[in-house]
């Protein structure tokens, strides 16, 4: 297949301005927010073809097609959405969109307060995983949809999926969890609060006010994402990449701090690559909202329980090598919903690359994910 | 038993002074240093029970013992090293330094080129671990010994251990690798790498100069102990101590920066007490040894034809949660000594406590531990 073949083509954003006043989940109010959406395939006529995208930490709205023919890439996930793909968009109506909090376009840190307004900086509100679905049920609802016939994520676009499906059964027909958690562990939370710990470490973090300051603190950003880069991928796959490969081909004498091994090259440059395109405050949201999520926090840590309610069909997809959040925490929910009674299918796929499977090419994964949806009607 | 019983009981330091320069594996020459040294027993009337203890990353000489009665804690292995325990001090003399380039005595970056002269700072040169079997040679001469009953180490120093048993086969009649891997992965250097870096963005770094501006890099350094500490410890130790725990019992508005869950506190506590007691240059010394040790480098690459010359009795142990040097690495240097008939014991233990395990308490690795080492003939 070539890439325009089983493309969706060339995408615009479009931008939904909403003014009723949201009440978020840490106490404080938004009196008014814009989220930046995308949508890819046609809605069909009872609007029973929507499918909700989530996306992960570093995500947003682009998930497919390019916006120009000159894009050197596609969106983050375009190796799932487009004609023909596993979430095809020749009979579904996939709606994308950048969360509330984040940075690339949708109300954020980095956003004015009001037009012409100071910007909310480190004084963003916290979001969470339940003011993320309800954002979403708001959009659902300008776009004239009342129902998913998919809820659809990675990682923490899978903790919204499964979010969806407890607060709103009747609004999820289908609900597909790649790559997630029902709650992140103490272990989780540690990489996250180093990541933190660099950002709040760099002089130019300014206590989260460096815009203001016409700063970026994007050597703290690079360290954050250095650490988190690491988690997403598996050590065999490391070994097999860079192996103990020197950059210079031999032990040159120490230039202090010049790197020696190709694997140190490799995580500065992703380092500064995303240093310079994520904002910060936005980062430090992102992890305390996955840091916080944990489904069975309203039904006192019993997951059995939390989940009781579900009507969704659900696909849970985890992969072997995958140790920021393992085929056992994906085991877990699966457990959960089979001792519940619920439709659930789970594939754990035998895969070398780590978190990121989700978002690799892998042929199991693929057919499996392709078949499971064509259960899901248009 | 009682600490008393079998401890060492008082120990005292002693200072080693070397005048006959060095040449350094990396190229450069020291011609003047000094170790300090801890020994505990007696050296009998041959000599033959001399036991060598090497220190891994963040070690020292102070092994076993209290340096005065009010310590608080004893030497760093005090768990294996007395009366009675596997490394027996009634029948073994145990020697324990602080290796070349640390920084808790023995001459490294804090020290002075020479007397009255500059500190070293970024200047000192590279060690590696052929480096420090070197150095514990001479120091075995200056001390009447001409061969180790034992060298024994745990995570870098298991691989001084293993380098002894490779570069001076006649010196070594046991050779005891704890919790150490024949070289490290690509992610082993990664994590080591982040570490660096976090020093690096640390504005007290000052190019590694922070002593002569009367500076320290506590940020950069607490940042690289949390990414250590971190791969130390197992993700179920993790989840069993701190679990999803909140500080203050409930989601506090966020003050921004403020510890939400347990194992944040917990982590920067551990940042900080590491921040002020270690050298950064000797940290960054110390990883790029770890980094650049690869016992098969004489030999291509060959594990197997690396070590065909050894003659020591191996007894090699991992930890079945450490996951920095997990147990398939001890398992291939196992398999390699397996395949050239050398003697060799291995023990996987059975321990939740990830890479620490070898600094913790655990029956069966105490057991194990204790029973082999009497066949190390007093």
């Amino acid at each position: 297949m070539t890439d325009t073949e089983n493309s969706v083509g060339i995408v615009t954003p479009q931008r939904f301005v909403f003014d009723e006043p949201i009440a978020l989940e840490a106490g404080s109010e938004l009196r008014h927010y814009e989220l930046v959406v995308e949508t890819y395939g046609e809605l069909n006529s009872d609007a029973s073809n929507a499918v909700l995208i989530c996306h992960a930490l570093s995500g947003n709205h682009h998930a497919a097609g390019r916006h120009s023919p000159e894009d050197a890439k596609p969106g983050w996930w375009d190796l799932v959405i487009g004609p023909g793909k596993p979430i095809d968009t020749d009979r579904l109506f996939v709606v994308s969109l950048n969360n509330l909090g984040g940075c690339d376009g949708s109300t954020g840190p980095a956003s004015a307060t009001h037009d012409g307004g100071d910007l909310w900086g480190p004084d963003f509100p916290q979001v969470t995983v339940n003011d993320w679905v309800e954002t979403q049920r708001r959009l659902a609802s300008r776009l004239g949809i009342s129902r998913w016939a998919a809820v659809i994520g990675g990682s923490l676009g899978g903790m919204q999926a499964l979010q969806w499906s407890v607060s709103y059964p009747d609004w999820v027909d289908h609900c597909v969890i790649v790559a997630a958690a029902p709650s992140l562990t103490a272990q989780n939370i540690a990489f996250n609060e180093i990541a933190r710990q660099a950002i709040y470490a760099d002089p130019d973090w300014r206590d989260g006010n460096y815009l203001a300051a016409n700063a970026q603190p994007t050597t703290g950003m690079a360290l954050a994402r250095m650490v988190g880069h690491l988690t997403y991928m598996s050590a065999d796959r490391m070994s097999d990449r860079f192996g103990r490969d020197l950059r210079s081909g031999s032990f040159a004498p120490d230039s202090s701090e010049a790197p020696l091994f190709e694997v140190e090259s490799y995580l500065r440059y992703q380092g500064e690559q995303f240093s310079t395109r994520f904002d910060a405050n936005t980062y430090i949201l992102m992890t305390r909202a996955l840091d916080r999520f944990d489904i069975s926090d309203t039904a006192k840590g019993d997951l059995c329980n939390a989940i009781s309610e579900v009507q969704s069909d659900f696909l849970v997809i985890s992969f072997s090598s995958d140790w920021r959040f393992a085929p056992n925490r994906s085991k877990e929910l699966v457990d959960a919903l089979v001792a519940n009674g619920k439709s659930v299918s789970y594939a754990n796929i035998e895969s070398d690359g780590g978190h990121d499977a989700f978002l690799l090419e892998n042929e199991d994964y693929l057919a499996i994910f392709s078949a499971w949806m064509k259960r899901v009607a248009a």
